[in-house]
């Protein structure tokens, strides 16, 4: 075994201890703790915005894209964001310890279940540093110990920060390495940290499609991943067409680059007509560029072609493949060929639709009359998110705290025997 | 591409076709294909059983095990117990479609969890045929597709089970590739069903270790699996010594072979004068060899000693580890290092033992006064288990139908916009 692996296990075990003493802590301290990290974070900007520095200079040396630099920059409105976010994680309902599903077995005994923490939860994350507290906080809270790895970019941002949380947390009852930051640009450490599965029992990767696939292929510990979000609205022929303008207008244009932006818009073939004028023009005066499928065309001739790949695209820009369907059983057809299942909605004022229409597509987030950039946390009232999971089992959509929980059976008896 | 990839392709797109057509299925369809399946094996004995002298012949001639071709033999009960199971499962309550944890936001919006079928379940088995009628009863009722891979020494027996399962499924409005087994004994099958990520949600390994670490290995789909169980049953120093023993027998001897049998038993020091003979006595009445530390043996010198393989081993057999230890910290000290995480048990009066017993032993099932053994979905109240689950992500411990299935978030509003 070499230097890193050595390392990296030494991480690892002392994660697993720490994260049996996390699952015993009381939620007063847990808060504690973040409101502590909060207050260190608070008076130690100086030091932080000078690290950060060390970062932008080497970006700027490296030639990374601005959009790079502009996530890997610390503001005041940034800290400010992360020691927010932290006294709000504090205030939020400890999950850990509840019981539910509870049941009393004919002879007796008591079967509940139990919420549980997950253990030692491993982030592996890009340039923006504020994930490192985000991040903690929310394993913290939830009964966690983390490992976190932060990108090589942001290295003297995330080291001055895992400075900071050391710090706080030896002023706590939570043991120190409940929170540890791999602390070597090797990216190698990373291949290796995926296979610990003898200390790490999740892997969330918050990052680009290029690093989920990586990870996908090399993990054996189980990831809480997000793939694609190509998603659909689809306006019903018993649409209110000025809601569903309403709506398709706010699902593309509320923020381009977010996973929940709609990419491609379904219109049925009855109101197509006088629907798809009316997109064409608004669509236009927020300079979105739109692709139309033939018969789109035969109403809006300046539209751009639309091909198959359009319909398999996810923009992540002002751009929108725009397709007339024939039936709601067609606009469910085209979602479940080239939709990726992350969040679809439907408009319609007509009940057996929405009905239909909730209960046969299958993607982790469906909404009746509402646009799909809501596909968020903090939206859904989960108070803090993360991450948006494309996964079937375990967390799917929006994951808050319970989803770095399990739970475990509880039963409770006075020496019944079986059999 | 090679042939046997080819065909196992064909299968995936098959059920993944057919898992879009069972979640849409009624509780009705469901109940009635699954008693349709009852009907018909009823009517299909004789074919069964010559079937079943094939594979029994063949076991004969590859000289197995007597209790491997003892799993392999269809007998008028187990074809009993196969049907019953279908009409209790079909009369069991249908998860899918539940909303659940709905709350509405300060806009309006109403957010829920619905229930809704994993898709497509891949059960991989070995020697009993019976599996193949159970898991495809849970597997349908949940709403399911699902792929079958029978063990080579049942071909026969699994092939005429599975003519019976599409004659049965002619004649429901359930698509009939809903249930499709492997019809090939080629190995390299099951390599191939493990990693088709696109067509397989989940793999189901019904086996013993050496397929579950083989599967764990090749997998590119998530499993449901279950390793060891290596149980323990703790008698506290505020034990009610006569309920200690017991639970104590019960959890030893009610069967060997389950993975809820206790392996090692701890006993507090203060109350091991006492309870330490007793429990020699007893288990000396069942032909249970005991094993006990060093302790254990200046108590009661003719036991043979442990040593540490003792602490690791899952005997599944008539031999106990016996262990004193000092306090409730290092009974749950054993616990966590030796331990396998399925069912540990704490036997006490004392309230505060009892509560940080259930709060800190890391198991998918804890128990206080009760024995082990318990450690079944029927026992839960589940109605019917597709297997205990010893992973920590998504279902854990007995797994019965909510296992096979996952949520979906469903949103409702009138056109709320966002930002």
């Amino acid at each position: 075994m070499n230097d890193l692996a050595q390392t990296l296990d030494a991480i690892g075990q002392r994660a697993k201890s720490a994260a049996r003493e996390m699952a015993r802590a009381t939620d007063a301290e847990k808060s504690k703790a973040l409101m502590m990290i909060a207050q260190h974070i608070d008076e130690s900007q100086t030091a932080l915005f000078q690290a950060n520095q060390e970062d932008l200079d080497a970006a700027v040396k490296h030639e990374l894209s601005p959009a790079m630099v502009d996530r890997l920059r610390l503001s005041d409105k940034t800290l400010m964001t992360m020691t927010k976010g932290l006294r709000q994680v504090a205030e939020m309902v400890d999950p850990i310890g509840s019981l539910g599903n509870t049941i009393v077995r004919p002879n007796g005994m008591r079967v509940s279940q139990m919420r549980v923490p997950l253990g030692v939860i491993g982030i592996i994350y890009e340039s923006r540093p504020n994930v490192t507290i985000d991040a903690a906080a929310l394993c913290l809270k939830s009964g966690n110990a983390c490992i976190l790895r932060g990108g090589s970019e942001a290295f003297h941002t995330n080291m001055a920060l895992a400075g900071i949380l050391r710090e706080a947390m030896l002023q706590t009852a939570l043991p120190k390495d409940a929170v540890q930051l791999i602390e070597t640009t090797d990216r190698q450490a990373v291949g290796h940290l995926v296979k610990m599965t003898e200390y790490v029992d999740v892997i969330v990767p918050r990052g680009g499609k290029s690093l989920i696939r990586r990870l996908q292929d090399e993990a054996r510990v189980p990831l809480i991943k997000h793939l694609d979000g190509n998603c659909h609205v689809y306006v019903d022929e018993h649409a209110d067409l000025e809601r569903a303008l309403k709506i398709a207008i706010n699902a593309k244009t509320y923020r381009y680059g977010i996973c929940g932006a709609m990419e491609t818009l379904l219109v049925h073939r009855r109101v197509a007509n006088d629907f798809l004028p009316k997109i064409e023009s608004a669509m236009a005066e927020h300079g979105v560029e739109l692709r139309g499928c033939e018969i789109t065309r035969t109403i809006c001739p300046a539209m751009t072609p639309a091909t198959d790949e359009d319909w398999a695209e996810e923009y992540l820009a002002p751009i929108l493949a725009v397709r007339v369907v024939d039936s709601i059983d067609d606009a469910m057809e085209h979602i479940a060929r080239w939709g990726s299942g992350h969040t679809d909605a439907i408009v319609t004022q007509d009940v057996d639709a929405a009905r239909r229409f909730e209960r046969e597509v299958d993607s982790s987030s469906v909404y009746v009359n509402l646009p799909t950039c809501f596909a968020d946390g903090f939206e859904y009232g989960l108070g803090a998110e993360i991450g948006i999971s494309t996964n079937r089992l375990h967390a799917r959509g929006p994951v808050g705290l319970e989803g770095l929980t399990t739970q475990k059976w509880v039963l409770h008896g006075e020496g019944q025997t079986r059999g």
